[in-house]
């Protein structure tokens, strides 16, 4: 399922004739593909590596979560630890921009320096994921955890919205409805005996929800509007510019909320090896985050995270004996479903 | 939506241009309508005529049941109400065939008289359904009641499967997909806390579901094509014939089942306000449902009852105080993006 929506996301060069065959379900043999153009067909095998990364290290992800939560380690500052991943990913973003020095020389589009007019909206994404973040304390007030799983699948929506309107990128009437169905697929794939709780959330927690989705979809389309309006420009570089202004703005978190931990305590207090396990799949996923909008877009991430969301249900029966429910096996069927109709009913151009 | 895909399905005769005007989502302006012709029209509104009448017959049908079982009378049995069931649809048949004679006078197409070669198939029907309700007592040693109601929805699929098989009938990828999603969605909304315990099901319970899922949906099927194999013959003459095994294969379920207590206690023991409407209601809902097979088909059948069972649902809420769950809403969106979807998929002919 996800290898056919990646291998359509990439037929941007299709005729319309080619569009109508993928509606007629008889596109996608293994023959159309030879016929694509060599420098297609490498595009399209990057859009693949980074979605799967970006699928895999988001499962590992959520399954290092419930790990360290079984292990009782969560007694590490937060702050600490999200500015150590933004210090890792700009490491590694300059680490792969020293070997593309070194093979291909400086050139104007992977050179590190920049102009101000470049620069100047770098910070916009950092600041909104700040703004989140400060707001997900708040609404705990009025939704309890659980209910805030479930409200959080509001992002999918959100962010489609704010991809056409943003973008201006057109998804076609079946997209739209697989989008709806992707968001009511994750909700019901998340439901527990307690998922009723999230009917009483009051209008402020609603709208609350609704505010976190929308800066949270504001962030992700205008971090892929950035790293999109310059193609040719390397995306380390990018990234580079992105995670500095990270840093920064988690320096600041760290003064404000764990300044007097961080003195009194010492920076690494309460970190253990699950917590460096995390950092550096956080960093990972981050650059891949990066990659998925630089080569796909913000539709592909979210499938790629709905579809991670999933994974980690399944592996972590393995893991951690969890029991799958009903519930999980029609969210799960729904979602397929929405990731074959993306694919189907890709827009006619 | 429910009022776009019957538009969709009584489009038949449109080109193929027309059908990819309507997967680009340009289709069913007011101005096309008036461009079909007035027989297609007549034929599109007998169509939504019955449909409607469908799903409102099936969801009053559920609510009666609702209504008998709050006021705690179920004692009549279960046989005799269903030959007066059939006794009813075979009285309205013949009431509606007089009508007919006349004012068109008796015809080839509308006199009661068959031929062996006509009538031979018409049992058939009758006793798939006997066989199925027998199977019905035994798959409760496996099943609870709640776990069988998730159960029957695979009557979806298998609706879906031998339509296909055995009606040659094609639906579209995306018609498919609609398909899987209106079994899954119809299953979220029926979700409650006691739902996981259908994943406990014994390999004999499953079986029996599929088997029970199959008869049912072959009866259905079976019935589509009996009545459609002659497509002049008056619909009133098809039931009449249709109801005559009914009754017959009832009166033989009364002399096993029920005997004694017809002889003992009387043929119309236990009877009551509720008895009679509800009888009123199945005999009218039957009616409706040959009706849908002669005028569109089973597909449309299984979206009318499965939007159905949602009407029922939200006018529980105001009827008996019914509490909406969050598995409802999720699944009444996906079902409603399965009705959306089927009519947008519409096979390119």
């Amino acid at each position: 399922m996800e290898y056919r929506k990646i291998k359509d996301e990439d037929n941007d060069g299709g005729t319309v004739s080619d569009d109508i065959e993928n509606l007629r379900g008889k596109g996608f043999s293994g023959a159309s593909v030879s016929n694509v153009p060599v420098r297609e067909q490498s595009k399209w095998k990057r859009k693949t590596v980074v979605t799967l990364a970006l699928t895999f290290l988001t499962s590992s992800q959520a399954i290092l979560i419930v790990w360290s939560k079984r292990a009782g380690k969560y007694e590490y500052s937060v702050t600490t630890a999200n500015f150590l991943v933004e210090t890792l990913k700009c490491a590694l973003s300059l680490a792969a921009l020293a070997r593309i020095w070194k093979t291909e020389g400086v050139t104007e589009d992977n050179r590190l320096s920049t102009t101000l007019d470049e620069v100047i909206v770098y910070p916009i994404p950092a600041a909104l994921y700040l703004v989140k973040n400060l707001l997900q304390y708040y609404i705990f007030a009025y939704v309890d955890a659980p209910g805030y799983q479930i409200l959080k699948n509001l992002n999918i929506i959100s962010t489609g919205v704010l991809y056409r309107i943003i973008l201006k990128k057109k998804l076609s009437e079946i997209q739209w409805a697989a989008f709806i169905l992707l968001c009511a697929g994750c909700t019901t794939a998340q439901l527990n005996s307690r998922s009723d709780h999230v009917l009483q959330t009051p209008l402020q927690g609603w709208i609350m929800a609704i505010v976190m989705a929308l800066l949270s979809g504001f962030a992700g389309v205008y971090t892929e509007a950035i790293i999109k309006k310059r193609p040719s420009r390397n995306i380390n570089v990018q990234n580079f510019w992105l995670y500095i202004f990270g840093m920064a703005f988690n320096a600041v978190a760290i003064l404000i909320q764990d300044f007097d931990a961080v003195v009194n305590k010492g920076f690494f207090h309460g970190y253990s090896v699950i917590t460096t396990l995390m950092i550096l799949n956080h960093a990972l996923s981050g650059i891949a985050v990066s990659m998925v909008m630089k080569y796909a877009d913000n539709i592909v991430k979210v499938y790629s995270t709905s579809v991670a969301m999933l994974l980690t249900a399944v592996v972590s029966v393995f893991l951690f004996g969890f029991q799958l429910t009903l519930a999980f096996f029609l969210g799960a069927t729904v979602v397929s479903v929405s990731v074959y109709l993306h694919s189907a009913g890709k827009l006619q151009r």
